[in-house]
């Protein structure tokens, strides 16, 4: 049970969770801060905080935990503005999809890392964006994985990791490097190629054509590339390393594929379409077990 | 309303077909032919088709419409056994997602082409496949591309129009050129591209994790990798020309993107991503009118 917990962005993560712990009763009460005032006051009006400050001094004064659900390159700023202002029992945690860069931001914020420090990845998320597009079910039966510091107190990690859980989740903890390169190839580079299919196909001479005969399957396949595109851009920068890393390997993979396709070998490129089928199913299934 | 109509491979697409006919009440009679006899009766136990064969010719006797609805690949041994057989009268079309490769196929197998031949391609599925997967609804609102021949008769196109409105979809024509280059842009390309991402996954060396970690925005990007493979290395291979056209222009773009990650350039990431995102967001708006 938070007593008080501030959360610095109230969008689809901040607010889903807000929803969350109210639903759940593990949290007393919400304060909402970020820099767009309109923003708190929708989020107030729908009942996901409980009050809202565009000051983040004041916003995070008296919180038990800090949790910081910001685009990844308006992390830094928010951290500046945290820090000193901190007792130093509060909780801090993050939403961020890559961990290397907030860490290295807190670092550079903070001077010294503070003990309350865990940060944090839940694995969710709509193609959706926005406090409106919230609801306490999100994280439900979905993973977070928290990367906890070499100087992450205990109890911090508990208090965080009982956090999620008591909004459905089920929590793992990984390693910082190990997180970004398991997540660039899952998640970062999908969305880099959705957002670039979709890219080439509308800078076509038939774009137009090619939209209108587009049927559910691209539609899916798709869909990611109506994600935020300012939280996907800082997301592949900031994790550039680990996502250019696995790039590479996608475009020779690729090239070898386009080679299959061109030399007509009927036997090798049914047996890689059948071999990637049968993992996509079994990844299914253990999706809904 | 067709009083016989002949089915040749009972899967999604044909089972669909003769469900959503049946219940339009646009046929007499539906006679069900492939080389799989189990099949063939699962197919009249679900009550999709009325009788079956396996022998092409005798499927095909007394047929007002015949709908070859098998892999690209099984095409030719269908058309060569059909040649010869068939009534001055009878309407001939097929389901096959590549059109150029379909008239080289029939060209061959019939000598000259029949009056009664309309190529035409129903752009609707899903990642199922089988009869027992069809079901009366695939159709309903989807578009049906019909590709004409310079000798198709008029009475044939318009019995293939009507029949595929009565299962409830919209009907273009096009070019068949055109209809292959516009089909691998928006199915053919992101069918191969979700296919060999789920096959670089598999083949990393976090390839567990990475699927453990994965969640929903990865699940819908690779829907379409759980196809049928050997429907889908046919398409690739049927429609091979156009499908390297767009594959290599694909990997221009993407090799320029991966660029701007490698430079870090925040603005032009961020302005691609938020193109493409409108883009994609305009195309659903469209789906949904």
């Amino acid at each position: 049970m938070i007593p008080r917990l501030t959360i610095i962005g109230v969008g689809l993560i901040g607010g889903s969770l807000a929803r969350a712990l109210k639903q759940a009763g593990h949290m007393g009460e919400v304060v909402g801060c970020s820099s767009n005032q309109a923003n708190l006051q929708a989020a107030q009006e729908l009942g996901v905080i409980d009050r809202f400050t565009t000051d983040i001094p004041a916003a995070v004064q008296g919180a038990d935990v800090v949790l910081v659900a910001v685009p990844l390159g308006a992390m830094e700023a928010c951290f500046r503005a945290m820090a000193g202002k901190l007792a130093p029992d509060t909780v801090i945690t993050d939403a961020g999809s890559a961990k290397a860069s907030v860490v290295a931001t807190a670092q550079s914020a903070f001077g010294e890392l503070p003990a309350g420090f865990v940060p944090g990845h839940p694995i969710a998320g709509t193609e959706q964006s926005g406090v409106q597009a919230s609801f306490a079910e999100l994280f439900r039966h979905r993973r977070v994985i928290l990367t906890p510091l070499e100087n992450s107190s205990h109890q911090a990690v508990e208090t965080v990791r009982e956090m999620w859980q008591a909004a459905g989740a089920f929590v793992d903890e990984m390693a910082v490097g190990h997180h970004d390169e398991v997540l660039a190839a899952t998640s970062h580079l999908p969305h880099l190629l959705a957002y670039g299919l979709v890219d080439t196909l509308v800078t076509m001479d038939e774009s137009e054509e090619i939209f209108r005969f587009a049927a559910g399957g691209f539609c899916d396949f798709t869909r990611i590339a109506s994600s935020d595109p300012v939280v996907w851009r800082d997301i592949c920068l900031a994790n550039q390393g680990a996502l250019l890393g696995v790039l590479e390997r996608y475009q020779t993979d690729l090239e070898a594929l386009t080679e299959l396709v061109r030399k007509g070998d009927n036997e090798a490129l049914g047996a890689l379409f059948r071999r990637a089928k049968e993992a996509r199913d079994r990844f299914i299934e253990q999706l809904e077990e």
